[in-house]
C-alpha cells in the first residue's frame, strides 16, 4: 500500500474515450491497495480555444481574468474523471485548487505555489476516495484564483506529493520515460531506467521537453521521488532519483540533449573594460528576450569578442537593438548568424570522469563538425554549431558514447 | 446614483460581439453615476456542450460533479465581460458563486440559495468597480459547488439584489418585456409598463416564458423590485411593481396565457366514494410525471368523472399507467384526448370586477368555441378548449377585454 500522486497531461484525458482510458489505469492500482490523487490538465485544445476567446476580447487580457477564464479547463477534467471513476464503481471526488486549497502568491498566469493544505484530501483519502485535483490552478490570500501558467499541472503534482509526503509522483504523459537523446534523431536511444535531479533539470531545460522543469526543482527540492512514464504504453517509465548512482560501471554520460533554432550574435572588437558585458547583453535582456550560451574572449590586441546565443525568431529583434547601441559599444562589427544549434552531453559522472570533453571534440571532428562556441558546466559540455550538422552530430555523439540501446537491432528483427 | 443588479441571460452574452454589446450598455449606466451588480449567465450553448460531454461519459452523471462541471460555463462568461468593461477603461471584477459566498443548501444541481454574503461585492462597489457575478451557482457549507438549476442565474440575480437592498433588480432578456399575451399570435399585443408579481407568476407558470417563476417568488418575498426589458432594443420593459395599481381605471386583465401541446385524460364512472382523486393522480405524480388542471364532476347517478391534464409527450405514458390500474379504479371508461391546449385570463382585477367569467365564457361562444374544462383562481380563469381554436380563442379575447395597444396600427403605418 503506497500514496501515490499520478498527473495526466492534456492528451492524455483529451477525450471521454481517453479520461475513461485514465480511470481505467487508476482503478488498477487502487485494486492493488494504494491510494491515489490525480492531477490533471485540461483536455488537450481547450486552453487554446479559451485563450483565443480571451484574445478577440482584447490584446493584452486583464492577468485576473484570464485565470478566471483558464482555470475552468482543468475543472471540465476532473468533473468528468470523477464520474468516470464512479461509473466504474469507485468513489471519487474533483477539488479545484480553491477547494483543496492551493495557496499561492498574487502573481496572475504565473504564480507560484506557497502552501497546500492537505486537510481535505487526507480526509477523503481515508473515506477510500480517489481524489481529483485540478492542476495549474490556486487562489491567493484573498481568494482570488491564480494559474501556475503553462504546465503548471507537473508543478501541482509535485507539490501535492510533498505536501502529502507520497511515496511516489508519477508524471504520465506520450512518451515512455526519458531517453539518451530524442529517438526521432538517434534510432536506438535508449529507455533511461533512472536519472539523477540535476541531469534532468539540464536535460530538461536543454530540449527533452518531458517535463517542466519548475516541477523537476520542486522535486528536487522537496526530495519526492518522481517517475515519468508513459499513458499510453506499458512500462515503467524513468525515475528521476533522489541520490547519485554509486555504481562503478556507471557511464559518464546520461543523455545528449539538443536546441534547434538557434541564432548566434557576435559583438566583436569591443574594449576589453569592466562592464562592456553588460553593456551589451543588458538591453537585451531587458527587452524580454531570452539570452542562452554567452562567451567572451579577449584577444591578444586587447580587445574583446562577446558571443551569446538567442532563439532564432528573436534574432532579428535582438540585431535591431544592437545595432542601435552600437555606438556606445565601440564595436568594429555586429554579425548574425541564423543557423546554429546547440548540442551538450548531460552527466553527473562527468564529474569523476576525466577526458569527456576531449572524447567529445574528437568525435565532432572525426565528422568534419567545426565548434562555434564551447561552454561547460559541472556535469555538462555544450557546443554550438553549424545547424545543418546537428543529426550528424548528435548521432556520432551518442554512438562515441556507447549510449545506444543493446536491444534495439533484436527488437527491431524478432527471430 | 442608485445600485441596480442587472442579469444577461445566455442569448444576451452568446459571443464576444455581444458581450461586448453588453458591457457597452453597462458603462452607459457607469458614466450616469449608478453602481452596477451584473449576473451572468453561460454563453448559449455551453451549458449543452457541457451536459452533452457528460452524459456521454455516464447516462446517470454524479450530481456533485456535475456542478463542477456545468459551474465553467458562467465562470468562462463572467470573466470575459470583466475583460471587455477594462477594455473601455472601466474597473471590473468578476465573482463565481462561491467567491462572493452564495451560501446554499447540499442539493446539487437543484441547490436553493440559503444567505448571501455582501461584503465582498460591497467593497468592489466602493472602489468603483463593476462587480461580475456567475449566475446560476454557489457553495454549501462545506464548500462543495453546487448549481440552482436551469434558469438559475434569475434567482441569483434576485438574491443578491435582496442582499445589496438594491433600487432594481434588471432581467436582460430578448423581449421587450411582459406583453397582455404573445405577439406572435396577437398582432397588437400590448407591452406592458407594469404588472404585480401574483400576476406575473401566474403569466409565467402559463406560458409566457420571460422569468423564471422561482426569481419572481423571490423577488415577491423580499419585495425586490424587478424590471425585465430587452437586451437588444431600447425601452424600459415591464416593471413587476411591487404593490397593486390602485388606479380605478386599472384593466381588470393583465393578460392572456396559453399553454400548447397538452393532454386532457378523462377517467369516467369511478365510484363516488373518499380517495377516489388520490387513487387516480397519486401513481400517475408517482411516475414523475408533471399534471397540470384537475377537475373532478360528480354526476347525479352517483358516479364521477375525474378529468386532468398533462404535457402531451407525456399523455401516453399516463394512458399506460392508468390502463394498468383500471381494474382497481373500477372506471367505466379511461379517454385520453391528445387535441387540447389550456387559455388562461390573468388579472388582479378581476378579484373586484364582477362579469369576468361572463364575458370570457361569451367572447368564445360568440366564436363558436366549445369550453372543455373550467379552473378558476383569484387572479385567474382557464379554460381548456380543443388545440386548432387556440389563435383564434387567444384573439378573441384579446380583443373582448380590449388589451391591444393603441399605437400599434399607427406604428405600422407611419404618415
Amino acid at each position: 500500500m503506497a500514496l501515490v500522486v499520478q498527473k495526466y497531461g492534456g492528451t492524455s484525458v483529451g477525450s471521454i474515450e481517453r479520461i475513461e482510458a485514465v480511470a481505467e489505469k487508476i482503478t488498477g492500482f487502487r485494486d492493488n491497495g494504494d491510494d491515489i490523487v490525480v492531477v490533471v490538465s485540461a483536455m488537450s485544445g481547450e486552453t487554446n480555444r479559451l485563450t483565443a476567446l480571451a484574445l478577440e476580447m482584447m490584446q493584452q487580457p486583464t492577468p485576473r481574468e484570464m485565470d478566471v477564464l483558464l482555470s475552468t479547463g482543468e475543472q471540465v477534467t476532473i468533473a468528468l474523471l470523477c464520474m468516470a471513476l464512479e461509473k466504474r464503481g469507485y468513489g471519487a471526488r474533483s477539488f479545484t485548487g480553491g477547494q483543496v486549497r492551493i495557496l499561492t502568491d498574487e502573481s496572475h498566469t504565473k504564480a507560484r505555489i506557497r502552501e497546500i493544505d492537505s486537510t481535505r484530501i487526507r480526509t477523503q483519502l481515508e473515506q477510500g476516495d480517489v481524489v481529483v485535483v485540478a492542476g495549474f490552478q490556486g487562489v491567493d490570500e484573498s481568494g482570488n484564483i491564480t494559474t501556475l501558467g503553462r504546465g503548471g499541472s507537473d508543478t501541482t503534482a509535485v507539490a501535492l506529493a510533498a505536501a502529502l509526503q507520497a511515496d511516489e509522483c508519477q508524471i504520465y504523459t506520450d512518451v515512455k520515460g526519458v531517453y539518451t537523446t530524442d529517438p526521432r534523431v538517434v534510432e536506438d536511444a535508449k529507455l533511461l531506467d533512472s536519472i539523477t535531479f540535476e541531469e534532468m533539470l539540464e536535460l530538461a531545460s536543454l530540449g527533452a521537453k518531458v517535463l517542466q522543469i519548475r516541477a523537476v526543482e520542486f522535486a528536487g527540492k522537496y526530495k519526492v521521488p518522481l517517475r515519468v512514464l508513459s499513458s499510453f504504453e506499458a512500462g515503467s517509465g524513468t525515475l528521476i532519483s533522489l541520490e547519485e548512482d554509486t555504481d562503478m560501471e556507471d557511464p559518464a554520460i546520461a543523455g545528449i540533449a539538443f536546441e534547434r533554432d538557434e541564432a548566434k550574435l557576435t559583438v566583436s572588437g569591443v574594449p576589453d573594460v569592466p562592464g562592456i558585458a553588460y553593456k551589451v547583453i543588458g538591453p537585451v535582456s531587458d527587452a524580454g528576450i531570452e539570452v542562452d550560451v554567452i562567451v567572451q574572449n579577449a584577444a591578444a590586441d586587447g580587445s574583446n569578442d562577446i558571443t551569446f546565443t538567442v532563439k532564432r525568431a528573436e534574432s532579428d529583434r535582438t540585431k535591431a537593438i544592437l545595432d542601435e547601441i552600437a555606438g556606445t559599444l565601440d564595436a568594429r562589427e555586429i554579425v548574425l548568424d541564423k543557423k546554429v544549434c546547440k548540442v551538450s552531453l548531460v552527466g553527473v559522472g562527468m564529474r569523476s570522469h576525466a577526458g569527456i570533453a576531449s572524447k567529445m571534440f574528437k568525435a565532432l571532428a572525426d565528422e568534419n563538425i567545426n565548434i562555434e562556441i564551447i561552454t561547460t558546466s559541472e556535469i555538462k559540455i555544450s557546443v554550438v554549431i553549424e545547424e545543418k550538422y546537428l543529426e550528424l552530430a548528435v548521432r556520432a555523439l551518442h554512438s562515441a558514447f556507447d549510449l545506444g540501446d543493446p536491444d534495439y537491432e533484436k527488437d527491431q528483427n524478432p527471430a
